[in-house]
């Protein structure tokens, strides 16, 4: 077995690659089989490597501990063995994101981790422009995750062809197809031709280029790995051919940390697969991902049972037309996991109802998701002549939200604690968040009031006699904050009688 | 018995009045019983009258035919018999309103009632000045039923004193109320000295004066009876004090054909009333009033069951914070009566969460219920040095939503048939109201259309491959309808992509 690439080292939570030679003749992809055994003093991890085409093949790993590394590598075509050394990560590598004290998250090192996505569908499937263009946009944005998908989409708006197909093979015309008529083509439409076993690594190690891009800009990929928008078969394939392709995308993206499953998009969408099928998908990711990485899956109408072991945190799609974010309390309870709000409708201005928020509303439903414990996440549907909209295609934002979120960031950075839990005294008519610790323990020291669409000129409050308090005004839309001086025993806070006002109270001495 | 005043003539559905002269020693309104008998061929009509002081007591009658009739007075005092004709209602004069069709509202003579109502509680207890300056707002405003008490309010920005007190006898020192200890003097207050047998007849001639008034407007009078805001014990009488306050209030008001009877604000609040009480009320309305006006009884936290067949309608305070007219749907189905929403919350900037939405969101309000078939209901608590609100004081209006809900009447009043009903195919992302006949059966041939907080760039609709459509779009915030164009089969309609859009398609033939 000849070795062609090994390094010498690598960080703590990169990535440590070699790359052997082997056959090239058959189907590698269902011939072959590699795997590696990376040992240290404190770790022994077996991981599965991949035929990357052209006689080469990977084995990937991410070592969660610094110091002294053997490794064996096992083939159907041979052996090999070697050393290296790992050294601490960079400063900005903090590792995978686990999740911390039931509701919350924290990256491996221990500092903690707000998400705040956005959903660019095939953000990564568009020109080499447009993908620099939303790279430049993710830079300046405050979202530190993003939702998007491994197979192309076949949606309203998304009628093109992707850069690249992840198999073998040729795509029907899709010139046939109009706005009017793309439906009748959903699932495995006449003319496309795809061999189901036989990958094309180029589109895989483009997606890796834009997760590896993700991570210099500290974004979590949250990967779609299937989704029911298609025209080509990919969303219908056997539990063969899905197998085969859950243990390549496992394979491949596992040693990347800053990735996380999401087994689909609209899982309820995808009407061949069953329960069974589902289960099966999360064993798999259990088997083939020795990292644990985050792991959820997001419904169009019913939840999956959130519950299921192998779910980290509940990746939610708002289930009703008036209520999103204000039903958190009721999801952290049912699920007893991190709240994770992937859609709760887009801004936007399209003709369906879950594209066409205004910014406003998109903002509102940010501070409620957060401060009742939640994690929002963000998409953008505007009109435009090119048809490039941020939800699918990236590019740049034209919204009124996404600059307000900064504020929101901000303002949760500031929790003390894991994160903010419901407070159990909050009034009727307000919203307020208290931080709780990692035994799910409120911490009495802190307050974050949010009035949404409420107008109040003023609110009275009283905690107890004896603490002083420091308190803040915040303006979340006009991103004003304003110090309304310290306070003690009754005291009452005068507002400006508008909408989408937060009252942070904390301890003078927290 | 002395007869001081008996007219020749009376219109139908206005009030005929014979006085009479009585003993005034003792107590008249315990001691001494009246009542009159009205015949013509086509009814006759028992109901009780009352002692107005001085030694006048009054028997009134609201007949409801024209042609001769007769009456005879019988009292604990001697007996009188007379006959009067009734002449045609004059042109604005449409006699009481009744439910119509399981879910609607209709005059009497036919003519249909859509509510569109406000509330201010304690209107008619101000000054000459500020009664004059409410009715002169209610003129020029959308609304035709207003709600309001007859007894005095005590509560937050209502401390003062009213301009009289339903009972002889003298109230405690309010000088000693503040906006911190009000809460401390609920109910039956020390220093209060009423004598709940006897009445001042002053304070129930001038509420007639404010129904009379409202009556030349076209509005409705919508008659709190009871209310939990109170310092002076009228919320915490004995059954007998009660009994003898109803029979008082139903003999005087009920020859009014404007007038409706709420048997209470947040009826649940009134801690020491029983179901057992409240059903008793409702009995002695149906006794003592014979001419069945519309009756309602309105909650703050649980619903009383609207089912109860003295109820005729749902008197409806929200019961979430996020949702309210969004439920119309639902009460309809749960209590097969007309849903009027007498509280979805008040437009305003003061500290309570029920008096600070936006005129945005309170126009919103009301086209949500409208399209479902529901009746909302406004109030206003704007903020302002004199604490002069229109929500409890009337006065001047300084909101957005008011002056909107003209096009909201205008668009209502073209309906086919009762009144609107949800349409059963309505897509998620909009609401839509279609006609209903008597026999609650829809009326194929015009949909409204609302696209609430939603922003549409268009929207497509298919309806039949034949008929031919006329298509208005309505911008119910900025109050500008455009004519769409006549459309059939598929079309599609162009929309702004903003908030608060209406579009009204009816056959061009209707």
């Amino acid at each position: 077995m000849r070795i062609i690439k090994s390094e010498q080292t690598a960080e703590k939570w990169g990535i440590f690659e070699i790359a052997v030679e082997g056959p090239s003749g058959g189907n590698p992809f269902t011939e072959q089989e590699i795997s590696g055994t990376f040992c240290s003093p404190f770790e022994t991890v077996h991981t599965p490597g991949f035929y990357d085409g052209n006689g080469v093949y990977r084995v990937r790993f991410m070592p969660s501990f610094t110091g002294k590394y053997t490794y064996k590598i096992e083939s159907t075509f041979g052996e090999a063995e070697g050393e290296f050394s790992v050294t601490e990560p960079s400063p900005e590598n903090h590792g995978i994101v686990r999740t911390s004290g039931t509701f919350h998250f924290a990256y491996e090192d221990g500092t903690r981790y707000f998400p705040l996505g956005t959903t660019c569908y095939v953000w990564d499937l568009q020109s080499d422009e447009r993908i620099a263009q939303t790279l430049q946009t993710l830079k300046e944005s405050a979202f530190n995750k993003i939702r998007f998908c491994v197979f192309p989409k076949h949606y309203d708006y998304n009628l093109g062809e992707p850069r690249s197909y992840p198999y073998e093979g040729t795509p029907m015309d899709s010139s046939v197809l109009t706005k009017e008529n793309f439906v009748q083509y959903v699932g495995r439409a006449e003319g496309n031709h795809f061999d189901y076993t036989r990958f094309n690594p180029e589109h895989f190690r483009h997606i890796e280029y834009c997760i590896t891009e993700l991570q210099k800009l500290g974004i979590e990929a949250d990967l779609i790995v299937m989704h029911p928008y298609d025209r080509w078969g990919f969303s219908c394939m056997t539990r063969e051919q899905d197998t085969l392709y859950w243990k390549y995308v496992l394979a491949r993206f596992s040693a990347f940390h800053n990735v996380w499953w999401s087994l689909a998009n609209e899982y309820d969408l995808l009407t061949e697969k069953t329960t069974e099928d589902w289960e099966w998908y999360g064993h798999l990711i259990r088997h083939y991902d020795p990292y644990r990485h985050l792991t959820s899956i997001h419904n169009c109408h019913a939840f999956y049972d959130h519950r299921r072991p192998w779910i980290t945190h509940c990746s939610i799609q708002r289930q009703e037309t008036y209520r999103s974010s204000e039903l958190v309390n009721e999801w952290r309870e049912r699920f007893f996991k991190p709240v994770v709000l992937d859609e709760i409708a887009y801004e936007g201005n399209i003709q369906y109802g879950w594209g066409n928020i205004s910014g406003e509303e998109m903002v509102r439903r940010f501070w409620e998701a957060a401060v009742r414990g939640g994690y929002p996440g963000h998409g953008e549907t505007y009109m435009n002549e090119n048809e490039v909209l941020w939800w699918s295609h990236g590019g740049v934002l034209h919204g009124e939200s996404p600059k307000r979120f900064h504020l929101l960031k901000d303002i949760l950075e500031e929790t003390p604690g894991c994160g903010l839990a419901p407070w159990e005294n909050t009034r009727w008519d307000e919203v307020c968040g208290v931080p709780e610790n990692e035994f799910h323990k409120p911490v009495k020291s802190y307050y974050l009031f949010y009035y949404s669409f409420m107008r109040p000129s003023f609110r009275d409050y009283y905690f107890d006699d004896e603490t002083e308090f420091s308190v803040r005004v915040i303006d979340t839309w006009n991103m004003e904050v304003t110090d309304a001086g310290t306070h003690k025993g009754r005291f009452r806070i005068e507002l400006p009688g508008r909408q989408y006002m937060a009252v942070q109270i904390r301890k003078t001495d927290l």
